[in-house]
């Protein structure tokens, strides 16, 4: 047998509570990219990952390994230094789409290398294609041009970044073995150091709409990315924001993109812009540019600017009308009070199953699926006022729609207004 | 969707430390059987079985589930009743071959469906299948014919029997999900329950050469296994017998059946002798044949004729010269001392290597490759006496094999001599 290692030992390691040496690590990323780990013992391996942990030495060799399954990206031929952001996925999560060409204004190059929704998240990409004539798919070359000449981009990310990554994302996905801090924190961090940005802002989401429920795993899963930027010589930071309600009015494809031109109007609900410009200043700190004034450039029209460009060089009508549903239909509230929940993950799956998201990787999106939020938790509430409307080209979805919300809308008959918001970014994380 | 159940939440039920319901059980193996349930998926499974386990109610389903995913053999035709034995696997572990014939004597019904080895334990087949003509594949139609004519059988097991544990039983070799106890009982006795057998007594390893290492797993293992045939209205006692040393003096395929010949002819290691008497008894209890004097019957001859008449009613010729190895290779002592300690795993590995096991399902087996055994642990030896002799056809096996002896045997120069010899059983567990 030629190769140094098998699979059955490295899993019996790590099923038996060891630590795996740096050595098998690297083995059994590579032999799992080229096949001869097989799909069934990486499972193994992931699971006992996930219910035995690994120390911190692991993660970051891990990561090591599934960077160097792929090519690097290199923007050190730009003018510009770069700044990256990354959310881990929550419902109504449209910032990156106001937040790239806000950073941009300031003369920092942001490349966004997204991906699709999968599950009850949103994907970006999903979201810029309800944009007529926009394209996602963009070579090494053009995002350097782009970069260059605009400021900032936002695509799909190569096949070639850390194909290990892929391979195993796509497993976790069917074998339970998503939500283990080890593997969330080296997928992501493998991608965003492949990419070969200078800095890079993480948005962890806590909450019902996001993979960590509880503060405590959000906290430890940012701290375990901070570190492993830290240790590859990338700026990082992570917020902790809340994910327990949707982020802003809107949550769907075209209907995210319409209330993020909002944002780039000046307008827009006030959670997405006050998470918009935190994210901003945390990037543009990073990129060195501490005195830029976020805030001014999203009222002065300077955003709106790079934004039209940013979706014209990809072909992109920012001008188009927006596609519309054929069909929707009011959520009312079933009595006088004040709203208590209205919950992230419950309306992120009504959502997805409007049409705005897939099942499969294969699957294709409705555009103008989605839902509109017409009340946000805290807020007092009438008995027959609309508190969601849900859009979608196929009314026969609206049965299993309604299902999914089941339970994810409380009104308190007794409870009190709450003053104010409640707060979106809820801790900070720093190297 | 038509499957009432979703894979990913049944293994993220186990993965969370809870219970599966039974609907979830009886629908994953069955679906598992039908390609379903992916190979990854019940990789994923069977690994947070392993290191979160069942409860009983739990691993009772998954044995009821896994006979129903196949047929079920009926003995009831015979008009003697049935008894079977199981051995969870050893080194040099021989006894099936005496002792279905010492049984069949005392008319009883031995029907012994048997598998081949993998790994670093021998199959019974392999090694009846050193007798020129012999053959393992039998009808049911065949089998029954045989129980009435002759008494014992020992074949193939047909394919039809529990499937399901054929497909788990190949994925867990390649995921290090073996060694698990719910898995381990359920495999063994989802087949044992599907043959149809009125008494089953099992042959429990403890020591280096078997899947448990220590006598509390192993007991566990016992309890498990005879709590799930009780419950199934199987008569089930289990032995916990020793494999830190192997049994008998010989290990290999015709090496084994020349050894159970001796055995049948009333001579023999008493390593052997004593353990299939044992065995004898205990089949002999549960099938209502307290009486019977199985140690007379090895002695007078009659045992040898039952012998003689099952390997020639399977095209086998029971006075062939078995085939002998062409080149052997002597193992010295170091010293002189006391043998303290001659491994069962080191052993069983380098007759695996010597050739007288597979690493893949469809490799094959060298009939004359194996090792004879000239001094067991507490015997007084000398420096430059052959503790073993190894047998191949393939003399450039020896080296690797002489690799997986280091350390296996330990001479203690100053050790005393150890009167009588260590018992081979050592414990019995009953329902």
């Amino acid at each position: 047998m030629s190769e140094p290692f098998d699979a059955v030992d490295v899993i019996r390691t790590k099923r038996d509570g060891g630590t795996l040496a740096p050595a098998q690590i690297d083995w059994v990323i590579d032999a799992y990219t080229r096949g001869v780990v097989a799909e069934e013992q990486m499972s193994a391996l992931a699971m006992a990952i996930f219910l035995n942990g690994m120390e911190r030495a692991e993660i970051v060799r891990w990561t090591r390994a599934m960077i160097a399954s792929g090519e690097r990206m290199d923007f050190s031929s730009l003018s510009r230094p770069t700044a990256d952001k990354h959310s881990t996925g929550g419902v109504g999560d449209k910032i990156t789409l106001p937040l790239a060409p806000l950073v941009a204004v300031f003369d920092v190059a942001v490349p966004q290398l997204s991906g699709r929704g999968l599950g009850h998240t949103g994907g970006t990409l999903d979201k810029l294609e309800s944009i007529p004539g926009w394209r996602a798919a963009l070579s090494n070359e053009e995002i350097l041009a782009q970069l260059d000449r605009v400021g900032a981009v936002i695509c799909a990310a190569g096949s070639g970044l850390a194909p290990a990554d892929k391979k195993l994302y796509a497993l976790r996905d069917t074998t339970a073995t998503v939500e283990a801090i080890p593997l969330i924190a080296s997928s992501i961090m493998s991608k965003k150091i492949a990419e070969g940005t200078d800095s890079l802002v993480l948005d962890v989401k806590v909450g019902s709409g996001a993979f960590m429920k509880d503060a405590d795993r959000a906290g430890e899963l940012a701290r375990t990315m901070v570190e492993l930027g830290t240790d590859a010589g990338v700026r990082t930071v992570a917020l902790l924001t809340d994910m327990s309600t949707p982020l802003g009015l809107t949550v769907g494809n075209a209907l995210e993109v319409r209330e993020s031109v909002e944002v780039l109007a000046g307008g827009g609900p006030a959670d997405v812009v006050e998470l918009t410009v935190a994210l901003a200043r945390e990037m543009l700190d990073a990129a060195g540019r501490p005195d830029a004034d976020p805030e001014a450039a999203l009222e002065d029209g300077r955003a709106m600017d790079v934004w039209r460009r940013m979706v014209a060089a990809q072909d992109g009508d920012p001008d188009a009308v927006l596609p519309t549903a054929r069909h929707t239909e009011n959520v009312l509230a079933e009595s006088d009070g004040v709203l208590t929940t209205l919950d992230a993950y419950d309306v992120g799956v009504a959502s997805w199953r409007l049409g705005a998201g897939r099942a499969r990787k294969e699957d294709p999106v409705q555009a103008v699926a989605g839902i509109e939020i017409h009340a946000k938790p805290g807020e007092r509430v009438r008995k027959g006022q609309p508190i969601l409307t849900l859009h979608t080209d196929t009314p026969e979805r609206f049965e299993r729609a309604l299902e999914a919300l089941d339970g994810g809308i409380v009104i308190d008959p007794a409870g009190a207004e709450v003053p104010g918001r409640p707060a979106t970014v809820l801790d900070r994380v720093a190297g």
